[in-house]
């Protein structure tokens, strides 16, 4: 059964987690590719996943993106510290498609299922926190190939989310505003950082950006990721489409992480906008940034976001 | 000219270093080695890295070990925050050695050069912490395959180690002992995390261990690492010795990362053992980690110990 650890030392939260060591994966340790095989997330396999827990289908009563239960969770219920629960989300059914090739409508498809399983998953008893994230690539810790997401329900509020709230809490009651409205109207009175922007959404390389080309999707208003209107839903769909396709003019296809931090279960009033991080793997991380949790990172974000606007034209 | 950057949000820091994207490697993108050519920190390549900072010959007037600037530093001088020196110790003359196969005088001399250089940068003017780390293979971040070490003074203590001596402080109020002399008597009586004990060290596997395989090297003394002995540094030797036999028996060859956590400048009182960590680099953090600063691992620090003792027979 997982167990969640402290570092008396660090404060550090670890997941000792043995069922993970049991998982499949479809590469090789150089990140290659295994030979073709089973695709677990694949149409006609439905049977060799854990029964499912949403999909949305097309026209002809097939599915395009389901969601299930992991079958190797990082949590479970029934742990000493509450319950939590793992679930996979299966991006679109199609085997070959990715960040970097699906269209408008795939998105919301898939932003529709990230919102379905947040909400089901935030009102699970004991969670106190929601974490939905994506890894693409082995280089970025992804075992399948299939494009999928992840959604976990933590019985506790991780540390850097609590650092970050309790930093908003400080500046809100200093200033009178949200940390993240004065950050977006800086930027933009800046102007080097800001990659585009739309109604509801700001798109920016952050001033601290740990990882080369990192960038952030932060949500302008006040309200909670689980209340997004169909509407916000179709606009974060076209920011995704046109985040990408200029990361793909930039960077052809890379490893990536995407990573949603949004407001935790009864801190819904906290003066926090909730936004998206994607972070590219394509740098390493040493044994300096190990050593002195400082990262190290060698493109300034602000040439980041030069290379990224001048992609969208 | 490199920056130190903190994100207001995560209080995370971060330094925007470009000259790094300039440094060459050995490695091809998928971590397998390029065909030969020529290498700067061999013997007769002296005049392709800056001006030496240390040696130590053998009979012959030969070098076994030897330090220098790096050529692509992550901190420099005349940063606006301060002084940054960043050095690269050649761990050994040959080509082909590595920590499992280096013999215990080979450990020795190394340890001599990272205390020689230890003291060198801990005394330079605005140094406020120096952090010695190695990278062990391109997955650990090493960009070339000659044995090395580095080591840089910081103008700033790293947020991790202020973190570590305050809980420490704190702990020492409370009970007045040392946090690190609590944990070493009580791994020794519950013994399922303890690899091996010398006089002056013992190895353990952490209870909260972020990576598959790590273990922690800790001093049991009060003490700074600077003012090692140089029957201690043979002491030390010799575990560095016993503990990567072990590694190599268990795991063969893998990459890793070491790196020494000790006291910063002018907080040579505090109540703090200083000691070195190896991060076995063999598994990823992914989406899940990124996102909450938690990290998942799938081999219980137990069991880790468990192999690492057998592995001693």
């Amino acid at each position: 059964m997982p167990e969640i650890r402290k570092d008396p030392f660090t404060d550090e939260q670890v997941i000792i987690a043995m069922e993970r060591a049991k998982r499949p994966t479809d590469f090789h340790d150089d990140g290659s590719n295994k030979e073709e095989k089973t695709c677990f997330f694949c149409r006609g396999r439905e049977k060799l996943t854990p029964s499912e827990t949403f999909r949305i289908d097309d026209d002809n009563g097939e599915w395009i993106v389901r969601s299930f239960p992991n079958k190797f969770p990082i949590l479970c219920s029934d742990m000493t510290d509450g319950n939590g629960i793992h679930e996979v989300i299966v991006d679109n059914c199609g085997h070959d498609k990715s960040f970097f090739n699906m269209n408008i409508k795939e998105f919301k498809y898939m932003l529709l299922a990230y919102k379905n399983r947040y909400i089901a998953l935030y009102n699970t008893a004991s969670t106190q926190y929601v974490s939905v994230f994506k890894n693409y690539l082995k280089k970025a810790g992804a075992s399948l190939d299939h494009p999928h997401s992840q959604i976990i329900s933590l019985p506790i509020i991780p540390n850097i989310i609590m650092t970050e709230l309790n930093n908003c809490k400080k500046f809100y009651e200093y200033r009178g505003e949200i940390m993240h409205q004065v950050l977006i109207r800086e930027e933009r009175d800046k102007g080097d950082r800001v990659i585009f922007e739309t109604d509801n959404f700001i798109v920016i390389a952050p001033f601290a950006s740990k990882y080369n080309y990192e960038t952030q999707i932060i949500y302008k208003n006040k309200g909670l990721f689980q209340s997004m209107t169909d509407r916000i839903i179709t606009e974060l769909s076209e920011v995704f489409f046109g985040l990408f396709s200029r990361y793909g003019n930039v960077l052809g296809r890379f490893p990536f992480n995407l990573f949603l931090h949004a407001h935790p279960n009864l801190m819904e009033d906290a003066p926090y906008n909730w936004h998206l991080h994607i972070t590219p793997r394509v740098s390493q991380q040493a044994g300096f940034e190990l050593s002195t949790g400082i990262y190290v990172n060698d493109i300034p974000p602000e040439k980041a976001a030069k290379l990224l606007i001048s992609a969208g034209h």
